[in-house]
């Protein structure tokens, strides 16, 4: 019996693995590219859209982020016979072999001088775009890092530190991107502007949670939202007007006075031409997934692709959830998969060694003490998670059981943030080496 | 179009409302026995078990719990009849009129020595009951304070000490549980011990999660599965045998070495004639709030009925998954109602007023911020949310914005532990009264 179950454990943690898998080869950059965009002889189709490339002088091939180089690749496969010139940035080291499109490296996530070099290159390129022209902008998590330009008398120093004092400050996410889009010369729909009247077209691999465009690399080509009154309310809400360097506090004020340019909001027209498709998303993966899921025989469940939160607490959640699976068979009967996507938050209150999935593993391997037929897997879809070299974690009711033998006590490394050394342990990281994407994190749980 | 707008939320609160009032109505004590045990003639069907009432020469109700009154009261309407004498302990105040069985009350959540006192009638009751008698035990939320009856040579202070340095000393619940039992004359199992060889049938209104019958109101007739030996492991494991009362330390250690009574085991032959049934329970509610939502026009989703963890993250989670409803159709399309159940906690760390169902509404709320079409109830069952009037919270979208048009910044106020005073001002406090219920709280989020 015991030999029975533990193969039915081992064989439910296999198809946990293949499930994560199937969800990210869905996500892949140049896959993904690919899936959205296709080309019948002249007509570059992307989603619904149908661009004859013989009706453009030009096309570049504009952007950044850390699927650069992929993403670049796949439009390179699709019309690289077409491509007059591309300059995306990349991260350090994150290469790849290209034709037309010109790769450049940049720091991150500290902003560099080099991306900054690089932000001016994309500027220059996209003012040369003009009315029969298209551009095609390539985003990806880490575009804002990479493709950093102060805006006009701002130094990158001045940039960092302000963003360093709103993150201090308690402001939102929301409020911490309103200022940084209001003293960058590219971001905010700045890089949209520049190629006007070109047409643009931007395909975006989101690492953020809800898919927001405007946020996602701080959406160079996308309409912005925000203000520059709103900014100045912003420093006055926090009282930020003495903490900030002074040359930024005076040109938000210029701002809000109108006498610098406004971002350009949706009803300009810039915008006419202009037209944004997301190629890969953690909905994306997560469907991906379901649908191995089911090829498996679990019939699978989509909590949501947007889960934030404490780590533990979401951890807590999920596994009442698994419970109730066996229980009564709601949400689904077993065998089922649950599955869902976001990022999740692990306020750090030890010294231990760990990331946010294997934190979640650790906390749902404690509550999934003495129940059985269930593997719970949570993992960063980039391949890795926290400063360490697995991806996450993959747990299962015995978890506990091999932390026991091993004399460890789960309770204390969960309080010292040190799921690493027990997953270890417990053989229960999940490695997967990179992945070269990024849609944030997947969790599956399977329940039989 | 904001009218009609208003108006939509409006009915859906209205819906929210109703769906909740429907869930507590099915585990109110007195129809929650009636649903589960029903009398034709000589026979008193309980669950799928069958007993001729003529075939026992006295039929003794005892137990205890805040729902004792209701419970009893059912029992009356069905063979009052026949009932010889009846002792039920209730919460000062708890009271109801009954014709056969005497309500005692007692202190709760500090056990009394009227509680002592009642559990010792109770004891001498079920000793007094026979081969040919039949005791029927009604255990609720609560019995496990009321019925407070310290073994053989303990007193209630020692007891009550020793359960304070277990809390403290960061023992889990099962732990603490484990001791409880032993420490008691009446617990885990020893008052079915008590009655034997009588029949004993025990209804139960679960207030726990996971409604273990051993756990609720501590398995006075439900066999102990934890152990004297397991008491000493506990003792070394938090290094207490220096802090607890010498008396306590010196009783368990006398019954680990086979001096003192073992509480009884799933294979004694005092379970041979006992039966349970869990009459009422946090599923039960959820169960018929499914119901009253379908029929309201909602799709409903079940996610668990055992959610534990921080209010406020759990909140998070729930929210996430009401967005994705809206979002993609997962993991229901709307109009849907999504429900769980269970009890969360709130770390407290601020000076305000609230509860753990208020606190939910409050970060719910500020999670809901910028959507549409939905609304959130969190509530507790038995009408009451911390030391407050409330029974908990109802919010929709709009709440943020009425808490900024009264000037309330929500995160300080979340912060600040203080979410009755916010949710009074936005009216968002949703108030019920005493249900005379208990199983816990429910979460019903109806998103169109």
């Amino acid at each position: 019996m015991i030999m029975t179950n533990s193969f039915h454990i081992e064989k439910m943690r296999q198809n946990a693995e293949s499930i994560f898998h199937a969800g990210v080869r869905a996500v892949e950059p140049y896959s993904a590219v690919l899936r959205f965009c296709r080309r019948e002889e002249n007509i570059l189709q992307i989603g619904n859209r149908s661009y004859d490339v013989t009706n453009f002088e030009n096309i570049y091939v504009l952007g950044g982020g850390k699927a650069g180089a992929a993403m670049a690749g796949a439009l390179e496969a699709l019309i690289g016979d077409r491509i007059t010139k591309g300059l995306v940035t990349v991260k350090y080291g994150h290469l790849a072999p290209t034709k037309k499109v010109v790769l450049l490296e940049a720091g991150h996530p500290i902003p560099d001088l080099q991306g900054q070099q690089s932000a001016s290159a994309t500027m220059d390129l996209a003012r040369k775009a003009g009315e029969n022209d298209l551009v095609i902008c390539l985003i990806s998590g880490g575009a804002s890092a990479l493709l950093s330009l102060p805006a006009e008398g701002l130094s990158l120093a001045e940039k960092q530190e302000t963003i360093k004092v709103l993150l201090a400050c308690g402001a939102t996410i929301h409020e911490i991107n309103t200022i940084r889009k209001h003293i960058s010369m590219i971001k905010g729909g700045r890089l949209a502007q520049a190629a006007f009247p070109a047409t643009v077209v931007t395909l975006l691999l989101s690492d953020v949670v809800g898919d927001d465009p405007a946020v996602i690399g701080s959406g160079p080509t996308i309409p912005d939202g925000s203000t520059f009154a709103e900014c100045m309310e912003i420093l006055s809400k926090y009282d930020l007007s003495g903490r900030l360097p002074g040359k930024v506090v005076q040109f938000l004020g210029s701002g809000a006075s109108g006498n610098n340019p406004e971002t350009p909001k949706s009803d300009s027209p810039v915008f006419e031409n202009n037209f944004h498709l997301i190629v890969g998303s953690n909905m994306g993966a997560i469907l991906a997934a379901r649908e191995a899921a089911m090829a498996l025989g679990y019939t699978p469940v989509i909590l949501s692709s947007m889960i934030e939160g404490e780590t533990r607490h979401v951890a807590a959640v999920h596994v009442a959830i698994a419970k109730e699976v066996r229980r009564s068979g709601h949400p689904a009967a077993p065998p089922a998969c649950i599955l869902s996507g976001g990022e999740t938050t692990v306020t750090i209150s030890g010294q231990g060694k760990g990331g946010r999935n294997q934190e979640f593993g650790l906390a749902a391997a404690i509550h999934l003490a003495g129940e059985q037929g269930m593997v719970v897997l949570s993992a960063g879809t980039d391949g890795t998670d926290g400063p360490t070299d697995a991806a996450g974690a993959i747990v299962d009711p015995h978890t506990i059981i091999r932390a026991a033998e091993a004399g460890m006590d789960p309770g204390l490394y969960l309080r010292n943030n040190d799921a690493y050394p027990f997953l270890e342990r417990t053989g229960d990281l999940f490695k997967t080496g990179p992945t070269n994407t990024n849609v944030m994190d997947l969790r599956i749980m399977l329940i039989v």
